[in-house]
């Protein structure tokens, strides 16, 4: 494995799954794999999940880490090619990417969907200069459309808990005050295909996502039609994509709640967190024995330790 | 010991003093202590010596930190139970404290008292909160009612220093510009009753601190009698405890300045910095050869170091 | 070698040229040179390669670094002497300084110049107190008036890439829309007497530097005259000295382009990073092989760890 930035990365599901496996019986075991590199994770923006399980899985495999706040403690970059550089932006992105690329031996990075540009934002331009710049791999942090660690934690974490073949899986959409990107929602369904689940999506209308990750996916806009009988409810708001950026509703028909769940069959209940308690779930059911948003979140460090485990077997 | 936030964690004194001998004697001798474990310290508010000796404790026996700013690189966290989250506040403590537990094996944390409403800082809500969720240790950065790696270290500098048996130990209030919480004398009184010094509290009227903490404390407003005798002078500010938050004068009456400190036995000036000078104490006092301000600092380390073994060879 | 905060502290250039030569060969071969010590970085400002590089470098001898950007994580610093300090400071530099150098074996200080009060920032007043009140070593990471591990990066780049005996090396004024500091020149010119080549400066009238830094040093204010047979073109943008702080032009008659590249003997291009693609270079010229920014700006890493590895043989 080259990069990490999408599903498209994985060449081989089949060594993945051995690593993960490898990783969840014994995380301390390979210390000398990172020993003598170091890994710089950038953010543009506020984390807390993807921060501190990056770093433990680092750690774990004696791989040293920087972290580097670069709109607090460093420079604005400029993404765009010919720029006249005389605003605000003090460094373009060709010379970040290459210097950090020269000083660390792998690269994470951070950089949510600005949601003013759609065209921009799905370009997923600064994990594409990065990796056609730094020299070294690069993993998404959460780009403008992605979130690949999340996605590999939570197919992680439904291995674990599945108890049957052909598990139905929901992805349903919920309310929220604030626009969020679409980036969990659409990698999640990126990765669905390489699963033998049965996948489902709900969402109200004007909620749809793009083509490209909804079009193997079958989808309703009748939240309770799509709970009937799930075995896991994965919970997750987003702005509008075709309003693009837009928050079109606010009102609460869309929350998890218990009477909800009991249209399903029993099922595990995840998020992939912060979440909005009595927003997008009721307490009851993130509360409940159903709940798995807590061992979901452990699993942020069996993904990225994967991954880093993946790239530096590469390397 | 399970968790460090008060001096009531403490449950064998004979055990933790013979662990800051070892520590003083031998910072760098135990780290394998740490080896394959990791810290993490989590701050709401500002800090250079805890931020930066805890750090340096951990290193020395070879434990992993990461030190997260959360409300700069994470998300606000919400506090209350029950809560429809449709605010400012992204995530609830319920599930920040136990992925980062999950994460981590030893969490710190600092959140300073917010100084509006009394009933509320005096729960200490969200080091009880961490308590409850993290399933790990939790260190006290300072609570918005102690300062536990302060307090510690105070009293291993009054024992380095002492010359006698029961040293006359004043602690006395100080004027400030600024409305200062009450934690580090909180948290000073509270270590008193277990050590064999002759206490005594000074302070103007309507400075008087939280019951809890003085009821077995000598009080009296009258500074100058207070300094009398005096073998170590340990000087601090806070705010009103009954007009909560309050600073109720701004005159430098009460300034530790030369003149007072030779109503003392020669005594030793304390401070658990940083401070204001020439406001809370004369250039002349703090810079001469009886300040121990320097000192009494660098026994944060020792402190930390003590604390952090004492966790660890319990787990 | 005490602290490096200049060139001025260098005392045996034959032993600094060897040690470089020892880390550009192997940088990982002493890794027990920083084992139980630890290191400092304390940062008032941006930064990305020092940041970055410094931290690498520390990693490559085993020495623990701990970064802390003071303004947003710790106090302001009051720096004056004597002052009553009832504003907004609340840490006087003398007990920062001493308290960070209790815990950590190496400090290194970034603190640009405010460009408002010449005398105070030619005083270089902060890292001047560090070394007065620290204790331990001091290493510059850009003062208000020097950027010595700037300048070694640059004198190691420029002897791996030189062709001949005596290079001309040309240091050009280029236009930038904010104003800067003038440390990186001031400093590259305060090592140029340390070297055998052929050094220019070229810069418009009203941006001459401190008389301290250019006596020795031939100055023209005919850009294409200096640029003509160059074999380094080092380009750097500053605010003016004698109207101090000022900008005193923005248009973009000073940019290096290729007609001007077209002057030299083939020259390498030079810039310390960040850059302003198209204000103080043409893309052209940045982007061609001829120039050296990615290698310079690796070799921060070189500069670093050659001068840690100096100060900690010394310790």
């Amino acid at each position: 494995m080259q990069h990490f930035t999408s599903a498209q990365d994985i060449k081989d599901w089949s060594l993945l799954w051995q690593k993960v496996q490898q990783v969840k019986d014994d995380s301390q075991g390979r210390k000398a794999l990172g020993a003598g590199k170091a890994m710089c994770l950038i953010f543009l923006n506020a984390s807390l999940r993807t921060r501190l399980s990056t770093q433990r899985a680092a750690m774990n495999i004696g791989l040293d880490t920087v972290v580097f706040d670069i709109n607090q403690g460093g420079w604005q970059l400029e993404m765009a090619d010919g720029t006249v550089m005389n605003g605000s932006k003090a460094e373009h992105v060709k010379e970040a990417a290459a210097v950090i690329g020269s000083y660390y031996d792998l690269i994470g990075i951070r950089a949510f969907a600005q949601l003013k540009d759609r065209d921009e934002d799905y370009q997923e331009t600064i994990v594409q200069q990065f990796k056609k710049y730094a020299g070294v791999p690069i993993i998404s942090l959460e780009s403008s459309v992605r979130h690949p660690l999340q996605s590999l934690t939570d197919l992680i974490t439904i291995e674990e808990y599945r108890k049957k073949e052909c598990p139905k899986v929901v992805l349903s959409w919920a309310p929220h005050p604030r626009a969020l990107p679409q980036a969990v929602a659409n990698s999640f369904l990126e990765w669905m295909p390489h699963t033998d689940y049965e996948v489902v999506l709900t969402h109200p209308a004007g909620y749809e996502l793009a083509n490209e990750f909804t079009q193997e996916i079958r989808t309703t806009t009748n939240q309770r039609e799509a709970l009937q009988g799930a075995d896991f409810v994965y919970v997750k708001n987003w702005s509008s994509y075709q309003e693009y950026g837009q928050v079109l509703r606010t009102d609460d028909e869309w929350i998890i709640n218990k009477d909800k769940m009991q249209l399903t069959n029993n099922a595990h209940f995840m998020h992939c967190l912060p979440v909005r308690r009595n927003v997008v779930v009721a307490d009851q059911v993130i509360d409940s024995s159903n709940s798995l948003v807590i061992p979901q979140a452990a699993h942020r460090v069996t993904a990225a330790q994967t991954v880093l485990e993946l790239l530096l077997d590469h390397a």
